[in-house]
């Protein structure tokens, strides 16, 4: 019951004057992109559209909305029923996105469409705000792979999300397990401080993890003495300790005496991984220092200063007693919104390279060979169509993030504040 | 599984070593506050409790876990096996806390404490956010009801556990109906603009609204234009319409001449809600404006630019070989951690006024009869103590917030940045 109370009044009052059964067109999408940032990264599509499949209202619920008089019996009977019939389209998952680009359209009853509203914001505005930190963070960081360990920083099941959003950015793995089994992530970690501080020495609890994983794993090495650390984990590991792990302290310099430390005591492949507070700011910063791998927390699942993605979902078109599709559109002086049903287009120049985004209302102009067409079908009479959710999806999505990117002006590579990095443009026929 | 990938290892490598089973305390607490907060409020705790005394391994995640080899068999088996059989205080849900503040002491084995880390932190992180920035809130609104309707703008599972925090905080409803299931709270919603432009004219869909849920019922009147929403809505409800919202444009001039129309209308009892993008800063803005309640989404569930508490989960103590409990700390450069178990009290002035946050290790000096102590027992040898949790557990944290605010020194009335309210002192004996 992922849903707010007025979108069942709604329905109610709806399902009263008879307006409920209109076919209704409503559009996820975002007015503008968080402040300064130049593009973003649809993400969370794969788990919503599973969600929108299983969209019920079971017994419990029913039984509540009953109890605290929310709505009355025929509204009930209608949830009692309710199971999504219409049609789903949009960005694909890990596609970039631009201020108006029609990131989701949910076509069916208004009856069926209203009751998504929460549900859809909840995890398109979530999943994409991190997905959009994240491939700043990815982009930041270059070849070095990039670890998601935030799990403790947001809400159990946020942490679970954000792991998979990160990873269709293009982190390498996560700390979080059940991400790990319900998306098959690859998953990561090694010790805490707590594990060294449980262990009458330092020796000894790098001698417990050596015998435990073998001395490929990773040792945490300022818990006490960097340096003393340092030593005692290639004393115990020998030349083929996997990396260690700095957690604090001025990384980069950190950074650049312990390689060559390592370096000296004929631990050259040894690794080293970064992981303090991090966001690609200090990621960039790092970039010049010898760091094989960062581990990336707090920022990346508040989505680095931009926690939501700030999308809304409105009704853009319905039907009249006549059954004929008519735009519709809030007239609010400082809101932009236009009505109708759109068609998203990614103009790209000879050179295959993004320069507008063109959303438009009717049918597309001729495409000239340059424009690509960027909405997709989900869902198709209540279906849902292979490809998208799953293990599947992410791995697809991570793709579609990986090609975008290319395609995308280099002006994306910026962390400094500016606009978006292609204009939306409106067309209508 | 809210569990990250690190503790599982460091559970087989301790149980490898045998330290496994050393008793060990694990504090959570936040080094310091969000920039500029002045205090923060321990959120998450009912819910947390909840989750431990339930938190066990199931036959799918213990089947990913062999499958992908993140552990061996004998840390499978203890895993099969586990159930937290430990002790856990802390600071009441609804407490105020302060840089050092020992939130939350677990107590038990190494193994059964460790592998809580995420989900304790997971937990108190999120909703202590969210309750820290809706405490500011309410005080911003003093006497006016503020409405929880956050749950677009953030994770599906989150904006439920963001409801809960809020109404701790003091708010009076939410518009997430599953939060109202869970925990008794009171939830409230009307309609959107999607309801208004379903219809053919705006009289229609009030009309619907007013036939579904009588004259009382809250209508959104800023659809097309505002001056003649207001007409055509008291035109239909007379003089018992319930309330008009506000959602976009300069609310507070709209407001003010919105309460004059309905005034001169005769609607002298018609409320005014008001909900377009509100924070604490805006609300206090809006307290000379004629508003009756004030409904807050996007910053509130994203901690009004501090998404999570920051908290961290660190041991403090362990016992040694021989049985001993030993205090232990992490000795990097940058952060003062104490080892050792902690006392926590709250000094009061003559007053009643609270001037000191006491954090110490041993025993408390002698209690001067102004001291109230903060710690209390929420587990018991594994077993959850009645009261904490539930909707109980929710009333009663919001009278702890309530009581808690009327202790604290005034200073944490100011929404400005500064210094935290009382000074942390810590104690040895």
């Amino acid at each position: 019951m992922h849903t707010d109370h007025y979108e069942l009044t709604m329905l109610q009052a709806a399902l009263q004057s008879g307006a409920a059964h209109r076919k209704s067109v409503f559009e996820a999408f975002a007015r503008r992109l968080p402040d300064g940032r130049r593009y973003g990264i649809v993400a969370g599509t794969g788990r919503l559209l599973e969600g929108i499949a299983n969209f019920r209202f079971g017994q419990p619920e029913l039984d509540y909305l009953r109890r605290t008089g929310v709505v009355n019996d025929e509204t009930l009977e209608y949830l009692a029923g309710y199971s999504f019939s219409g049609d789903v389209w949009g960005y694909p998952e890990g596609e970039a996105y631009f201020p108006n680009s029609p990131v989701l359209i949910v076509e069916s009853t208004f009856a069926e469409a209203c009751i998504l509203e929460t549900y859809v914001l909840s995890v398109l505005n979530h999943d994409s705000a991190i997905a959009s930190a994240a491939s700043r963070m990815i982009t930041a960081a270059g070849n070095r792979p990039c670890i998601e360990m935030g799990s403790r920083r947001t809400h159990e099941e946020s942490a679970t999300a954000a792991a998979r959003a990160a990873v269709i950015a293009g982190f390498d793995s996560t700390s979080n397990l059940e991400a790990g089994r319900r998306y098959g992530l690859k998953t990561v970690g090694t010790a805490a401080h707590s594990f060294t501080l449980l262990h009458d020495t330092e020796r000894e609890a790098f001698s417990a993890q050596i015998a435990a994983f073998g001395p490929e794993t990773t040792l945490l090495v300022d818990t006490y003495d960097v340096e003393a650390a340092v030593r005692t984990a290639v004393d115990l590991a020998g030349s083929r300790l996997g990396a260690v792990r700095l957690d604090s302290g001025d990384l980069v310099a950190q950074a650049q005496w312990v390689r060559l430390f390592l370096d000296e005591l004929g631990n050259d492949r040894t690794r080293i991984v970064v992981t303090s507070d991090l966001d690609e700011y200090a990621i960039a910063a790092l970039q010049s220092a010898p760091v094989d791998s960062y581990g990336v927390g707090t920022s990346l699942v508040t989505g680095s200063g931009a926690p939501t993605a700030s999308m809304v979902y409105k009704l853009v078109s319905r039907t009249d007693d006549a059954g004929v599709f008519t735009p519709v559109a809030k007239a609010a002086k400082n809101k932009t919104s236009k009505g109708g049903r759109k068609y998203a287009l990614r103009r790209l120049n000879e050179r295959g390279t993004a320069t507008h985004e063109i959303v438009g209302i009717g049918r597309p102009s001729e495409d000239d060979g340059n424009d690509r067409q960027l909405l997709q079908q989900f869902i198709k009479n209540g279906e849902l169509l292979p490809g998208w959710t799953g293990a599947e999806g992410v791995q697809r999505a991570r793709r579609r993030h990986a090609d975008t990117m290319r395609e995308l002006p280099a002006v994306v590579n910026r962390l400094q504040r500016g606009e978006a990095a292609i204009p939306t443009i409106y067309e209508e026929d």
